[in-house]
């Protein structure tokens, strides 16, 4: 085999090793987050999923700034590398109003309402995605793509019991299904950058940090959900109190 | 009239003002400037184009990047607005190795060089544009586009002259000329983006200003070119002394 | 009572009740964490000791940079609290150093080791300190002072028992001697600080929420520590194994 | 002599060195800039003096700022040069206000007024300090802080010249006359870090690029403020317009 053929190899390798490191992490989530636990017993309703929706709407909203940041404070990089980011930037821009729409079809129209500051938990992952834009390996956030992009394996039939208990159509869950074409042909593009990019085990390393430190995040946020879903049934004091009007 | 008629009219009117204002502008910087006068009296040799190339190369370097900062850094924005941001950071990545690709058209093959330091002419163009990205009217660097994007028209008897005098064929000026094509493009969508995103006199100001200051401080880039050109005819120390050696 | 009298007693409850909140924190923590159980225990070794000083310099070496952040990104503040926060820094440069020191007198003179890269759990503590200095209400940095500047009250018990049972003398805790004294006076000027510049609920509530992140991913940071070190006595790999060549 | 004396003495002269060239510039801006002239000439008056004081106020309010920046960025600095950069931050913060107090006993207590955007020139110097403070050796920002503390003996002439012209008092050029006293204290401690910090010839360089161009750009600021006070007194259209009613 010549050198080409074995760095590619070499590289398939590392790709298939993030995937199912990624694979044991979604397992642990799945199995032990208590989000999940409830959406298969049934014991989510439209608050739950007004909740996440809006907290979606939250992190969402700087995924397209931090991507672009990569390529912002990158002087060095392959140009090709910082024109992706901008690139994927443009794509992800506004994505999160799609889940403010899902949220939206369950409001009734004209009512108003307040988006609410981010729970802690969403703030932590927002904090940490723009430091790991702004520092350290500028390749390093694609380890937050990459399983970002390629979730909807994972989420899919949890999704589709959601839709079920609640009672919604299609159109309103427009950021999980219009996100999971365009994520399809995101998450190619991230295996390609990922291959034309790392060079080095300390370039892998990196991503492969990244991912699976947001991956844990994305899991206490899912956690800082459940516990205000909490309180908001429990009648404590809660930021989304607001729901209790029309849902 | 109707009122969306009335509000198009006076967009209009605004984008022809800016064109006004640009236009006396580059007719005091083309009148004035020692770099076009020595253009048209055919006193400039390889090592000017060379010099400029690469200075030109040093601000083209940041121009994607401080685009991309505007969607960055603006999470209020129209998302349409964000989205043409980082869409025409991703079209202008990498545009500085037009300038690269040119300079070394003049260099023999394999004969080393180090790009030096910007001149500090140069330096302060870069820190006005990562200014008024990072801070101020999130739509004030359409300003800085403006008149950047159109700038062809102004220009293009000087380069002709250049080329003559030098001559250099077509592929010894990439930047120029393959940027006058994408350039015609982005002119259109920088006037479709002034008319969908400014509202107010403010940001119509804003616009203005960074354009005018902007067009100025490219005017002392191009004295900084002269004034170390004259350096390097002289013998004085120049960090473009390596010129020298092949050109 | 007139109305600075009510207005200063409104602000001597709030600063009573983030005394408070940090103690119920600190009181789950302390219960909980495997580490200060193991220090119950006597549990720990010098090992332990040297990576849990080593992580402490990681994230004491922020701590004046994104203290000073704020008083960077803030230009409406009061310029007095724009002062403390600069005045503030200015003090706690360096005091990684003393983490370092403190780690250094348990390694043999001259022997070599390089510091790693932090933990993803103090990367995390890292990313978040930055992103509420560098965003948001700009008084809530103090949230994260006003419980680190008073701790000791609540940790000296643990320090005693851990410096007795690894036999480590007071020139071997720098970090937490010397800082504890420094320390006093900090805490009594965050208090002065809050005071002169909480005005509304809104301040408060951004200082407490600042306060109890910042507390509970400090207790992630001690769940981090004493992971990687039960990774280090497993032998399993981790990036602390160097320890075991002089501990 | 031995090698402590030798590099002593070379710091020595790169210090008389940056004093020289700083020496020349202020030459050149006192003989050539239409603002000493008109100074010399008493061809000023108070709402020059109100306008000049406005201006500075602007940049003096980034002052502490871009200082503090420093820091903040700096990760591998020496930390007494970071202390430093935090403690003289501390030193700088709120200057502002005394050039805002200054053009306060020429306007009627009452009497409104808004601080208008800062000119454009004014801009410029703000923007090139923040790049410089953010970006490059960190070492260069000390040479803004070499020629800005040490001004005085250059420009006290003239400020005595236009203290007579106008009639104001030692109480209405307190940004001078205290600054005066700061800065002979600060001027100190730049040429002790310069001495203790700067050990290549690369950072000689980059102070002394940084102190020429930001002392050529404080050449322009003085213009910008000259420019606009010809258009206030010729009634052309001007932010500072609203001097004329009380002034």
């Amino acid at each position: 085999m010549n050198d080409i053929n074995v760095r590619s190899t070499h590289k398939q390798e590392q790709i298939a090793r993030l995937d199912r490191v990624a694979a044991g992490l979604w397992d642990e989530i799945l199995s032990t987050s208590p989000v999940f636990a409830a959406v298969d017993a049934g014991r989510v309703d439209r608050k739950f999923f007004a909740l996440y929706m809006l907290e979606t709407y939250q992190y969402t909203l700087h995924n397209a700034r931090n991507q672009a940041l990569v390529g912002v404070r990158t002087l060095s990089a392959r140009p090709q590398y910082v024109q992706f980011c901008f690139q994927h930037a443009a794509e992800e821009t506004g994505h999160e109003l799609m889940a403010l729409h899902d949220f939206k079809t369950l409001w009734p129209e004209g009512a108003s309402f307040e988006i609410p500051q981010p729970l802690v938990e969403t703030e932590v992952l927002i904090a940490y995605l723009y430091w790991i834009s702004a520092t350290g390996n500028p390749l390093q956030r694609m380890g937050y793509s990459f399983w970002a992009e390629s979730s909807y394996k994972y989420i899919m039939p949890k999704l589709r019991r959601l839709q079920e208990c609640l009672g919604l159509s299609r159109q309103q869950l427009t950021f999980f299904i219009a996100h999971s074409d365009i994520d399809a042909k995101h998450a190619e593009e991230i295996e390609r950058e990922l291959s034309q990019n790392c060079e080095t085990d300390a370039d892998w390393q990196a991503v492969e940090r990244v991912m699976t430190t947001s991956l844990r995040l994305t899991g206490r946020f899912l956690d800082g959900v459940w516990a205000e879903y909490q309180r908001l049934l429990a009648g404590a004091p809660s930021v989304y109190a607001f729901l209790n009007a029309h849902l």
